[in-house]
């Protein structure tokens, strides 16, 4: 079956709103088996809708129309779709009592234009919306059954679940399932593990496994995708080359799946009943926020200290480090001091500075544990702004998931510089 | 000028990475004056990007492919560019030796698959990528001008304002420019402002200037677009609109065009010489982080603490709030502790909690200034669970800026319950 998404609105086809609407529909069809041919994004005009709407039902069996279901003149979706399918627009009332109780239960009567929301095109069906005022809907345009649905992402993602993907389940009526496997590394660029696994490629053909990368900096995923008649056989198949892809990416590996690093290295410390404090500078407190939000019950992570500067972030972890003392050792003071200053079992602290040259930055990595000397990690890094930044925040993390896994946290990562190999003259 | 932009990659279509590349060029492409007709999807299929590519030659007069120039396998840009343009692949030995070079200078051999980068097709136009191994290039395919970019963020980016506009902006020919004023609120939504500014539609209309919105929970963004010969004579067709929608929006309006909450923010805290410690909870740290990444130079953000639980937080800021003490007593507490340990003028605390239902959440923000008593705002807000963190972030911040700029932090926004309304059963 192909399958078009067809995402409408000036915000979205002029990128003002980034289209994560996309992403979610497309990642949620292919888990439940059903691939995407085609995505569309038009704007709000009449001509272009209904060009893309003609366009889509000569090339599609299904398609997933997103967004221009709302209550203002910009939102088009059903007049063009009543258009398109030669049908009028009529009332629903059941809809329009709806959107009512929906006001009344906040407290507040319904604004006039949103009666505008329950005008349907004749004969179509009606795809509940329990959570918002923009009900959906599904006609045929030509061959394609398209669906309509609202742009806000809560409505979306709940109604793609509970209508949109079990309609399609069957109307396809295959009995094709894909297996998908999932290798999240960080460390290792998506040349070297494309270039190492090349010698896999004529066993992958000949047992139709795909595998493919995605770049996700500083992650790369590495996936394995087969097709099957159950879930049992096509993982069966993928077996064999999952642990290939495990065994090269080594200590790199930091989760399968839906796992995350977080969710991985919060695990591993659960189960060490140990507790963590973090201190960071540079890093626009983005290490604390990745603990806290995979640890809502806040098991493992107990408080983190941003701070402006490595000298506040000093004094607010009540460490009396010296300004000028060399960064390895002023991290290790600032871990030791969160550690104390939290009683937890774990301290970690994270400094990221400006390198020598555009392009570079460091960042300084300290683990406290109890009585022992804390365990450091430096990195000069490559890359843009944000990128040194996203490379520093995972590169600590990382070291404590190394930590809590028992592997050392000094391994090379291929963003890094590496001072031994740097040519002499640039 | 018909702009078509054609995003591939089997990680784009099936949505496992967000669009960011999509939303980045439609934006500066609008920004320059160009629109974008048409954002079209597909995947590393050989015959789904020559039909793309087919349907794109026919339909728009410049088409910017992103994606499918890497070294691997799937990344197929090149090889079906040529057979479109009906054209061989070549090499181009000054590509190659760059892209040596690229690797030498980080102490590294180039692998033997990243010549591939360097095969375009014959009689194609180079355009440099000073920052990656993958170089774009143009070529004609039937009337439109193809523009091949690569798909890592930081080399489209670059490529398309060094590059791609240039190029395009010459194409074009038009003396059309466009002038947009855009109006970010908080606290009122969509519908509502919709129709109040519904009566100035007519005017709008005859004035040729398009009022849109764009609802970015939490916040609104209120557009006005007009098309002129200068810049001047379209913005002076926005002014008396844009006065309008400044009234209307009043003490909701955060900033204006491309300043941001946080950026008004501290421009009004600079202006008073002020400085400011976070403590926060239940937030994920998402206070102190945005105003640290606006304020790289710690002019007025000097530190963050965020704290796993309300406890934990006043034990980090050295409060002894009762643990059952209400929760703007504990609010006002942690706010004044927090300022006191970090010798700031102002102490910001946040502390986020579970409602009484699903889809409630209470959040409690307190504002301490020397002597005073904290200013105080407690909201209940609806929604699902990220949406009313976002929310109690996005209000923590609008009282720092409503206290800032000597405005009630008191207003009702349109995502909170109101108690007085509620009906008795619901």
């Amino acid at each position: 079956m192909r399958i078009e998404i067809l995402c409408t609105g000036d915000e979205i086809l002029s990128g003002k709103t980034v289209n994560t609407n996309y992403s979610h529909m497309a990642c949620r069809l292919q888990e439940a088996g059903l691939d995407v041919a085609w995505g569309t994004t038009v704007g709000d005009s009449r001509e272009r809708l209904a060009a893309a709407f003609r366009l889509a039902s000569q090339r599609a069996d299904a398609v997933i129309v997103n967004g221009g279901l709302g209550p203002t003149v910009d939102d088009l979706s059903q007049e063009v779709a009543a258009e398109a399918a030669g049908v009028e627009l009529v009332l629903d009332e059941n809809w329009v009592r709806r959107i009512e109780t929906f006001y009344s239960a906040r407290g507040r009567v319904m604004p006039p234009n949103n009666v505008k929301q329950a005008m349907l095109p004749e004969g179509s069906e009606f795809i509940d919306n329990p959570i918002g005022t923009a009900c959906g809907f599904a006609i045929y345009i030509g061959q394609a059954r398209f669906f309509f649905t609202p742009g806000v992402p809560r409505e979306i993602k709940l109604m793609l679940d509970q209508e949109i993907i079990p309609r399609l389940l069957k109307m396809s009526g295959t009995r094709a399932v894909v297996a998908l496997k999932r290798f999240h590394s960080f460390g290792l660029g998506k040349s070297r593990v494309d270039d190492v696994l090349k010698p896999l490629e004529p066993e992958l053909e000949q047992a139709g496994v795909k595998l493919g990368f995605q770049a996700h900096y500083p992650q790369l995923e590495t996936k394995l995708l087969a097709k099957g008649y159950s879930q049992e056989e096509a993982a069966a198949r993928l077996a064999p080359f999952a642990q290939a892809v495990r065994q090269y990416l080594g200590s790199y590996l930091l989760a399968e799946d839906t796992e995350t690093l977080e969710g991985a290295l919060l695990r591993a410390l659960t189960a060490k009943g140990a507790t963590l404090a973090v201190a960071e500078c540079g890093t626009h407190g983005a290490v604390a926020s990745r603990l806290a939000a995979h640890d809502s019950a806040g098991t493992v992570f107990a408080r983190g200290t941003l701070g402006a500067s490595s000298d506040s972030l000093a004094r607010a972890v009540g460490c009396s480090v010296e300004g000028h003392a060399p960064p390895a050792s002023r991290v290790a003071a600032i871990a030791r001091a969160a550690r104390t200053a939290a009683h937890t079992s774990l301290g970690l602290a994270v400094l990221m500075e400006p390198g020598d040259v555009p392009a570079e930055g460091w960042v300084h990595i300290a683990i406290a544990k109890e009585d022992d000397e804390p365990i450091c990690r430096s990195a000069c890094l490559l890359g843009a702004g944000e990128q040194i930044r996203a490379g520093g925040v995972e590169l600590a993390l990382d070291c404590v998931r190394r930590l809590s896994a028992g592997l050392s946290v000094a391994d090379v990562i291929d963003f890094e510089k590496r001072p031994s190999t740097r040519p002499a003259a640039a």
